[in-house]
């Protein structure tokens, strides 16, 4: 056991009780931030309630250190989000098939929600692109917008209050977890995709076409657009084109200088006014421009008693709450937390997630559809030096007053402006150097990634999104089922035991071969292990440079578990390599698997002896072994070989 | 980069060519026990041809070499399986609502095509109990047994093809890798919950039921048993209770003397027969002891042209197909593999996965049913001391002449013996003591185990399979979605570093906090990743005994691989360190990630200098650089501390 000779052993100690275990890996999974430090370091009862609410309710924590200094800033930042929530608000809720003055409800109640309940100080409230399109997908199955618009209006609140109920219940959970499940190559292709395909559906805006396809995917749509010739406008047309080209213009300004970043955020505003100013001194409607017509003055009217809950549509609903939710949640946080990391600060995803689900269920009580933290807002706000979520409160304020005061003002706003911002907004979301980049360092993430972007532009958004998290997780257990082995040789000149294949220089001692196995060993990947060692003990048996094999050891430092089936496949791997003359030793198993080794007496089945510390320790031993071995068992052994030659 | 002092340098080489990485991938993938070697070796191109006929068609391997004393050992064993074969076909079909003589035929044609593809010495072909209740459960909610006999057997047929083309599909597609995701703890479970509920509905046969429940979950089968008390026949179930016994004894005689393995294999023969001639002579059928019925005399009718793909009953069939084929190819390929283990022989599973396609392809042809593998029968023929498949082939020719001359014998059989003998088989099939081995060593392994157990008893078979084989697949995502950490420590006298919790003896150098990682890092685990990092270094400095941290070294040498997500979280993580004036090192990236690394210009933003090829190296250098440190930049850091502590 150990080499006595240094003082080093290989700890034996009985394992932890399964108690402090399952507490232990019960906080891994599901607190792994640790949220509740804060409570064990106060003392008093009512100090610990008062670090609580401030835990649960952000704003009890930042508003009394609050000051007019920073007010400045969030008001600069509330108002300039404003100008860009009213443009996107109208033009988002045209993509959802729903009036134009829902999304502007959705800028106001939402935002007030998340201003009280949310960690994030950048993160900027409001509906987006890909979800608003993707609830009229699902649920214009169902109900179509056209011909019972209240129905369908209904529904989207219901599957509005669904996605509330259930961010907010995963945040209580703790099960952020499922968020890490999409990952970043995902997110790519899927965002992507959908700049693509909505995109492409602008062009009924800009072509000023009344009827259209429902359906989203790159055929269908070009179909449409190419099949309905006779009916574009070129007066529509032509104002598009202007109005595109000076949104890209601005964006151009915004890349090339940072600090003009107010200009391109001020342009879909700007947009939208002259349009409107156009629109109603030319008489548009005349002329081929088509206007979003009328809009009612007033704030977000109740809505709860319009949630339905018919059974005939609650699947759909249901699907679209969920999907659309994950989705939402999922771009929100990665938002929230890309911005933090800039600022070095960190954002609770769990705690995220029961802000954006209180946000969602009081938003379908009045009359809002799901909104989420986009990242084109996100951004400006960032840029315009927001210090808190007291952004989102001036943007609410603000919108308040739009609704009460200005709203019948935007109905002349044509729809070809809104098309315009749309495309304008969905072309710089294609990001084609990301992807490139992707291609250049790891294939299988960049398959991924064109699962989602091609799924989502010629087949439908759902199943995109479900190829390209169908085929991660594959990736995943895939990785999982072939874990990486490798040979260890000697560096020379150390004690160090590296990759022969990375280490070219490392050199193998004559008849004992070392074996570092890495993930866990499990069910999943057992028979693979025992495969593959067994042809790394052929391989080298074939080899003329090394010959036979007299001990075989695994360096398990990189195992972090083992189940029952990777006990098991170890015992047999031992006995079957026993069979043939070959010792087998363990090389620093961790703490996990050792306690596993102990509790299963896989340690006395080996040999306490058989297990060491490090890989130099093992090979020192096995080398002492090795001219004993041959005096006595050489030609057994050798016929034993040309069995196994011959059977495996 | 490195300590040039003692020569060891960490590998910055180009990554290896997109194309090399690839065809090693896929090779893992698919190819992990390397079936061409054979083919490497020869030189003339029919030599090469030869192997591969020899690979594909094993009996041309081992029939050249077969001899008389060899035939001695298989022809016993032959007889002795087929004594088992004809009491279990019988049982086993009826188990399945098909006419007995069904379970006959299906031990002719299979065994015959088995003897030629199977690549297991030890493998005895025939139905098992649990895939012949499972078929019955599904086929029989399209279409009832009682009802429409005809279209039953056909649908039957029809899904055993496609059991038969999936299982070949999965084994040229070298799609072994499926079978390896049914654990041993959910082989376990579901094996003793089919157990359990087929010994339950053999109270039907012991009590002489006639009419009874189609379910097949606990509460349905006890309540239909005793909802029907008046219906009970003493006279079955006295006979029904000694048959028990006496099976039982015979098992008990086996497992005291393994040698007497025989008599326990030729009981239920023995019921059998004592059975017929009890029936007989006493005229059972009107004593209440009810018969299997006419058996026709003649070998398997052909029935390929019943093959009904009516797209009415196609999904219930393809279903029937795809559950039963994996769970029977489990069993097969489980238990060949266990034994070729016991005698050191390796069985190829994908080759096996052919070989029971074809069997199942060429036996829905000829009248047979779902077969494969079972437990009982390769038992048996392994202790009988078989020594090829040729034993296959023995039964395959008794059952042959079976079904010629005798089959008309077996028609006095009477139901209580089979469910006597069906009963018997089962309870051996509940295995306490590995169940509670697995509680004792693994909660959640026994949870797993549970979950089939439990769910196949109380729910039904294919939700009890799916419940377990979910949950095995949850914790392996888990566990790749929380992957362990520790905080490693020198172990004195040595320049090893240990987990500091295993080994409490190691000692940590100040300022220098040194983390080893484990699995994978990828989209999955890289938020997990993260925030555990900061946690360590956050506890570290809320130590009173340790304080600040200068140095975070991150030991990789258990990182399989990394994906971009991956590579970008550990950017970020140096961004967020280095903010709070911390360095952070690499130690020993393994060759992917390596690669992956230099591809995605990494190693160049962290600096060459900062990756060490050892902790020990690592901790060298950084403690040459804390005075340096320290001199400069005290005070900024401490505050820096602060504000992480707060926002964190």
């Amino acid at each position: 056991m150990g080499s006595p000779k240094t003082g080093q052993h290989v700890s034996f100690n009985a394992p932890r009780p399964f108690g402090h275990r399952l507490k232990s890996d019960m906080k891994e999974t599901f607190f792994p931030d640790d949220p509740f430090r804060q409570f064990r370091n106060e003392r008093g009862a009512i100090q610990r309630v008062k670090k609580g609410f401030q835990y649960f309710i952000p704003i009890l924590e930042w508003f009394p250190k609050y000051n007019l200094n920073m007010f400045k800033y969030d008001l600069l930042a509330g108002i300039t989000i404003t100008s860009l929530a009213i443009p996107q608000g109208i033009s988002y809720a045209k993509l959802a098939v729903l009036p134009p003055i829902i999304g502007l409800y959705s800028s106001f109640v939402p935002p007030l929600v998340y201003a009280v309940f949310g960690s994030s100080k950048h993160l900027a409230v409001g509906t987006v692109a890909a979800c608003s399109l993707l609830i009229s997908e699902i649920i214009g199955e169902v109900a179509s917008p056209e011909e019972e618009p209240t129905l369908y209006l209904h529904l989207v609140f219901t599957a509005t209050f669904i996605t509330g109920i259930m961010q907010a219940a995963l945040g209580f959970l703790r099960l952020g977890i499922l968020v890490d499940f999409l990952s970043h190559s995902t997110i790519l292709g899927f965002m992507g995709g959908t700049a693509v395909i909505i995109s492409l559906q602008q062009l009924k805006g800009i072509f000023g076409l009344t009827h259209f396809t429902s359906k989203t995917d790159v055929y269908s749509v070009l179909h449409a657009v190419f099949s309905l010739r006779k009916e574009w406008k070129w007066q529509s047309a032509v104002v598009g084109i202007v109005f595109l080209v000076f949104l890209q213009f601005t964006r151009y300004l915004r890349n090339r200088n940072p600090k003009l970043f107010w200009v391109s955020a001020m342009a879909p505003m700007v947009t939208v006014i002259i349009g409107c100013l156009f629109a109603y001194f030319i008489n548009g409607t005349q002329h081929g421009i088509l206007t979003v017509g009328h809009l009612s003055k007033g704030i977000n009217p109740l809505s709860v008693h319009f949630l339905n809950f018919d059974s005939k549509y609650l699947p759909a609903v249901v699907q679209a709450g969920l999907i659309t939710g994950l989705v939402a949640m999922a771009e929100g946080i990665a938002i929230g937390r890309s911005f933090a990391i800039m600022k070095n600060e960190q954002i609770d995803g769990n705690k995220e997630m029961i802000a954006f689900g209180l946000m969602n269920i009081v938003g379908s009580f009045t009359s809002c559809y799901l909104t989420t933290g986009p990242f084109s807002k996100t951004a400006v706000n960032f840029n315009a030096g927001c210090r808190t979520a007291m952004s989102n409160l001036v943007m609410a304020i603000f919108m308040a007053l739009t609704l009460l005061f200005l709203a019948p003002l935007f109905s002349y706003t044509p729809l070809v402006a809104l098309s315009a911002i749309i495309m304008s907004a969905m072309l710089g979301l294609i990001k084609y150097e990301e992807m490139y980049h992707l291609l250049k360092v790891d294939k299988f993430d960049f398959c991924i990634c064109m699962a989602a972007f091609l799924g989502v532009a010629f087949l439908s958004m759902d199943v995109g999104i479900m190829l390209s998290v169908g085929l991660a997780l594959l990736r995943a257990l895939l990785y999982m089922a072939r874990p990486a082995t490798c040979k260890l040789g000697k560096i020379p000149n150390s004690s160090l035991y590296r990759d022969v294949e990375q280490y070219p220089n490392a050199t193998r001692a004559h008849g004992i071969m070392v074996l570092q196995l890495g993930s866990p060993i499990y069910y999943a990947n057992s028979n693979y292990i025992r495969e593959r060692i067994f042809r790394w003990v052929r391989d080298e048996q074939a080899d003329p440079n090394y010959g036979s094999v007299e001990h075989v050891l695994l360096e398990l430092s990189g195992v972090t578990s083992i189940d029952m089936t990777g006990i098991e496949t170890l015992v047999e791997i031992r006995k079957s390599l026993q069979a043939n003359g070959i010792q087998m030793g363990i090389v620093n198993p961790r703490i996990v698997v050792m306690e596993k080794m102990i509790a299963s007496d896989f340690t006395n089945t080996i040999g306490k002896e058989n297990i060491y510390l490090s890989v130099d320790e093992g090979v020192g031993r096995c080398r002492d072994l090795v001219p004993k071995l041959k005096q006595t068992e050489t030609s057994p052994r050798s016929s034993n070989m040309t069995t196994m030659e011959q059977q495996v």
